[in-house]
């Protein structure tokens, strides 16, 4: 995506080429997937005067070949920088700068770039790309919308088939199941938290029976390698009215801030809008508001109270407040939604409080 | 995990203390995990003269607190380095050189860190962890002995299960749902590659028809954050002399290797052997033939042709050699073993060519 908007990054900060790598089988790069499709190993040179191209290892070439990259080097046997510095010198790209992207850059790498590429400086594109990723192209905004429907459908039937769950691992795996039966791909490991569980955000569903009270499933897919977010809380059992209300409450502030998007309005104030909604609950909403999904499940824009971001169209992002009551329960509501003039839920499974 | 050599480690680098951290939820940094048992967001901190602490968002605290370490800070909402600092001074642990890991460390995350501890030199451990962690401790053994153990049940019953299946990405599916479901995780995005597929070693399954012909399966389970790895090659249909010889020299080969493995066998020698009994094949076996497993995947020893490492007692390393025959097919035969004062086998399914 968005090659064009990048070589124009590249020509302001005077340099040749940008540089994206990834080594590790197990990781990702967020800006190497997105500007060439690619997301195996090997490297990403994108000359800001010629065609970009990928060098990979051997075993992945032809993985490599059916990515939005036309030309492929294989690297055969030799080390990875000599690798990319040979060929650089074939292609007889002139190295004046070299543009890196510093957080998927490690220290360990650079030193060895350095041997390769002695008194080369480079620069810093980190923040360029992800801005430049923050605004959605509208092939990209068509994606994030099937990704989401899919996510919908998934999380619809994982909560139509709950009864039959008896553990919380058990979801989890039924909405992976899903996902991959249909050569789709998890955004995250999905969360599904029952009962105390749910009052630790970022619980990790283990082998332990479903417990009574609310319950946080918090799941996303990928599809063509765009990433969808969506929370919902049910309640298994029979809700006091204390339950019922805390959960109208967020459920209120969750659609009055989707519905107080606007253009140009900083993150920041959505951020504090919940946090003054929340009244005498606010200590309990331990987490940002939201965040941009994209080719990564946490992008731009931010919104969390520091955040300088604003909402602009073509955003694509989360709005998720949360209560948390440590030792008791935890309850999130979340969608993933596109802002084009005003804002338009991209998930849309019902938020109704529904009891199992 | 041995945090007491760490100590030693440090002592002798005359560092204060060692600084991991992971500041993203869908990232793994394996030597937070491997001295702390945490893989959440946050930073762990080990001095060399006082108990281990993890410093955290508020919102992963009560996961945290289920760690290995004891002392758990919740961060707050302050920047991150900065109540890092923070923490350390009201700790009064005088800070001389700080002992950090540079391939799990961004250039992006250095330059937070030098503002934030100006004139503080760094050392970089990365290689001494990778080290220790080589060499697995009787407790590990156990653990990824079991790991390798749930990994056999789960591919048996998949193979078992293979007339089954229609897409590779069913495959997939139900080799992740029996994983979730016993509440482990997966090592790695399952391998399912069936004919023409599979002459990519890395291929991703998709929602596409099984085809006759080899199909590679490669898998492998989290259990206790350690992971099992090992590959299977079926047939579906009916192979050809030439493709059954093919398979039974391979896996005659994969065997041989296996037991000639020896106390403080250079592991080079080990993959230079592979390629010579490969043959007039041995340009279609495009990959290493092994690496270690532990919190990590891809871990120390690496059985490749540029590799200085030897086998020692206590190493847990897959063999794993392959051939790819461009756009015809792939055969991979993987197995984990523990060496100690002999090979032994901790992945156990049949390798006989099943033909299903």
């Amino acid at each position: 995506m968005k090659i064009n908007y990048l070589k124009a990054i590249l020509n302001k900060k005077k340099c040749s080429f940008a540089l994206f790598y990834n080594l590790d089988s197990t990781n990702y790069n967020p800006n190497m997937y997105y500007f060439s499709g690619y997301n195996g190993l090997g490297a990403l040179i994108i000359p800001v005067k010629s065609h970009p191209f990928l060098i990979v290892p051997q075993m992945e070439y032809q993985r490599a070949r059916k990515s939005m990259i036309k030309k492929v080097y294989s690297m055969e046997k030799k080390r990875f920088l000599e690798s990319i510095h040979r060929t650089i010198k074939k292609k007889k790209i002139k190295i004046r700068n070299i543009a890196i992207d510093d957080s998927n850059f490690t220290l360990n790498f650079y030193k060895h770039f350095k041997k390769q590429f002695k008194k080369i400086k480079t620069k810093n594109i980190s923040q360029d790309c992800v801005k430049l990723r923050e605004i959605k192209a509208e092939k990209e905004v068509q994606i994030l919308r099937k990704s989401c429907n899919y996510a919908d459908k998934i999380l619809q039937k994982a909560i139509k088939n709950f009864r039959k769950f008896k553990t919380e691992s058990e979801v989890a795996a039924f909405l992976e199941f899903e996902t991959k039966k249909l050569g789709l791909k998890l955004s995250f490991d999905p969360i599904v938290a029952s009962g105390v569980n749910g009052s630790e955000p970022h619980h990790e569903p283990a082998n332990v029976k479903i417990k009574k009270g609310f319950c946080v499933i918090d799941f996303g897919v990928k599809y063509k390698g765009y990433c969808s977010d969506i929370t919902r809380t049910i309640y298994v059992g029979k809700p006091t009215k204390f339950e019922r209300d805390i959960y109208n409450m967020l459920l209120k502030i969750q659609k009055n801030t989707i519905n107080s998007v606007k253009n140009n309005k900083k993150c920041s104030k959505l951020y504090e809008y919940v946090v003054k909604s929340l009244g005498k609950y606010k200590d309990y909403f331990t987490h940002g508001l939201g965040h941009g999904v994209g080719t990564e499940i946490h992008e731009f824009p931010n919104l969390t109270l520091n955040s300088k971001d604003k909402i602009r169209n073509n955003m694509v992002f989360t709005v998720e407040p949360g209560v948390y009551f440590p030792k008791k329960f935890g309850i999130r509501i979340e969608d993933t939604l596109l802002f084009k003039n005003k804002p338009i839920l991209l998930t849309r499974t019902s938020k109704d409080l529904l009891i199992i």
